[in-house]
């Protein structure tokens, strides 16, 4: 067991200080992480506001994490000192239910172990984040990074990459189908450069027409403003799938009417509860909406393959530790373009 | 063109009453139907009263239709004079656009002519349905009826039969699926019938534990009262398919949670806006809620012949035209195991 250099909340809504956190030993089949980045997820103000109940404290955050490889355990093959890798939302699964078997660890039926504020079977209590200058994760969770691409803005592609990703192959989005993007943030932007790099017709959809350079800049073939009744109607019934980044509670009525026949919108934004939504909105046309969690390590790693193959990562703006709390401030007033990213270094050496 | 008796609705929640109305002459693909019975839908009612706004008055109510062939236009084979014959929500169509070309024509892209209040591509003004003596309808309308069931107890599967049996045809409910019919009335029993007969295995779901005797009488092999929280938990995560026939407004959270992974709720009933739906409870397990209406013509037609092989039929209650305002009352209240159906030839002699 070692100490290590964290931030931790110590109570709802406090700001993040310096706190030494528990680390287990290197088990054999361990992987010891260097972290030299973290992303900063709307989650993590979540988690430390408890907005969803459950949360535990000290609360240390930090689930995109990217770092090299320290140390191994005996067990481990095919990772060794040096190697780049990532942790994402998860470090541990039960292995044996059908949903872990089928790859979907993220659904595990006996309780998926999230990085922080999961149950630690190994020390007890609850796990700590990525907000630490190291952590050791089981082999399973290890995610292997491409060399190719900017290191410090792949930290996000490890939460908002994979939960934009997952959806995006799981309704099979494809070349030339028309996706709507709903919402441009941490999540957004990735799922505009995702849905671009498919192949897809994207429609970068938005309540702020300010936001329309930026979402062509990063993919959109057009924007569509949701608060103009006009262009909404010009795009009713148009859409062959629609990704609702929506991090909040909103109408999805309107949405819903873009959708052509037997076409979905899945969430994956608004963990809360949405205004009323009407039955005829899904059974003129036997629409769907679903929602979607983050993706299975599998996919995880086949989507940050994929990344390396078409250079994509996120837009980042980069942050020392010691100033999380106003980045905080400024993901609540979605004043990031469009992930923050801690650099370790500032943990570790000042 | 000529006169045809038929009770009508003159304004908004109006009685019904005796009244006239004009029919197209027999044009070349037309059958001209004698109609001995008509089903009683809770639509029929929500059209009458205006609830749905865009009624037309007079409303001449009627999408279950049942009758025997008088008369076909010279382009018309297959059908002939003494043919037992249905009708259900639906007399036209585009037949080139995407949705009628796939046998979709619920969904018809140009807008679907329904069997009453639609718009009367013929004599101009509005369509009147099947409270009446006969009806003239496009031979691609018309459905065989299967002659070994019970025939006025077939009334209702033009619509409340379709509306159940295609989204357990779309989403692929098939033998040993653990499915939910939530809801026991003119859909609900419906759909408890099919999924039986398909094979599943059929929870009924409901808030009144008197229905549970009838449920397992219409074959539902279990019956889950949904207002008891322990027999809700038990079930939890457990069901392959929900099929919600909750005509009105209501709390979707609760079922969202029986469903397993992946798996999906189709409302048929509801078209009015829902209870805030909370957006985790489709993200924890990638949940879709869908919507469905009524079926195609080659749907419905299969449907038909499954229940000619099966022998289903609706459990129904036989009125005469004269006491339909009293059946509506009794509608409205829930009070008729399953649908009411009116013995046309009560029109005809009295």
């Amino acid at each position: 067991m070692s100490q290590v250099k964290a931030y931790a909340a110590q109570e709802p809504a406090a700001n993040l200080e310096p706190f030494e956190v528990k680390r287990r030993e290197v088990k054999e089949d361990d992987i010891q992480i260097d972290i030299e980045y973290c992303g900063v997820c709307h989650s993590d103000i979540h988690t430390v506001n408890n907005d969803w109940g459950g949360s535990q404290y000290p609360v240390v955050p930090g689930h995109e994490i990217i770092g090299r490889v320290m140390q191994v355990g005996k067990n481990v093959s095919g990772f060794k000192e040096g190697d780049l890798v990532g942790v994402g939302c998860m470090v541990d699964s039960c292995q044996h239910c059908d949903s872990c078997k089928e790859g979907l660890e993220q659904y595990c039926e006996n309780g998926v172990v999230m990085t922080y504020n999961g149950k630690d079977e190994h020390l007890g209590g609850h796990t700590f984040g990525g907000y630490s200058e190291n952590i050791i994760v089981d082999k399973k969770f290890v995610l292997r990074m491409p060399e190719n691409i900017d290191v410090k803005a792949a930290a996000p592609l490890l939460c908002a990459g994979i939960t934009t990703w997952s959806p995006l192959q799981h309704w099979n989005v494809k070349k030339g189908d028309k996706v709507g993007v709903i919402g441009l943030g941490g999540l957004g932007h990735m799922g505009v450069k995702f849905a671009h790099a498919l192949g897809a017709h994207v429609v970068m959809i938005t309540t702020s027409p300010e936001k329309s350079k930026d979402g062509k800049e990063l993919g959109a073939d057009e924007v569509l403003i949701s608060k103009d009744s006009e262009q909404m109607a010009e795009h009713r019934g148009s859409f062959d799938f629609l990704l609702n980044t929506v991090p909040v509670g909103h109408d999805v009525n309107p949405y819903l009417g873009l959708l052509k026949r037997d076409a979905t919108m899945v969430m994956v934004g608004a963990v809360e509860p949405l205004e009323p939504m009407h039955g005829g909105a899904l059974i003129v046309g036997r629409k769907s909406i679903a929602g979607s969690i983050i993706g299975g390590i599998k996919e995880t790693q086949e989507m940050l393959d994929f990344c390396g193959e078409h250079n994509i990562v996120s837009d980042v703006e980069m942050i020392d530790i010691q100033n999380i709390n106003e980045a905080y401030e400024r993901v609540v007033s979605s004043d990031v373009k469009y992930r923050f990213v801690i650099d370790m270094k500032s943990l570790k050496e000042k």
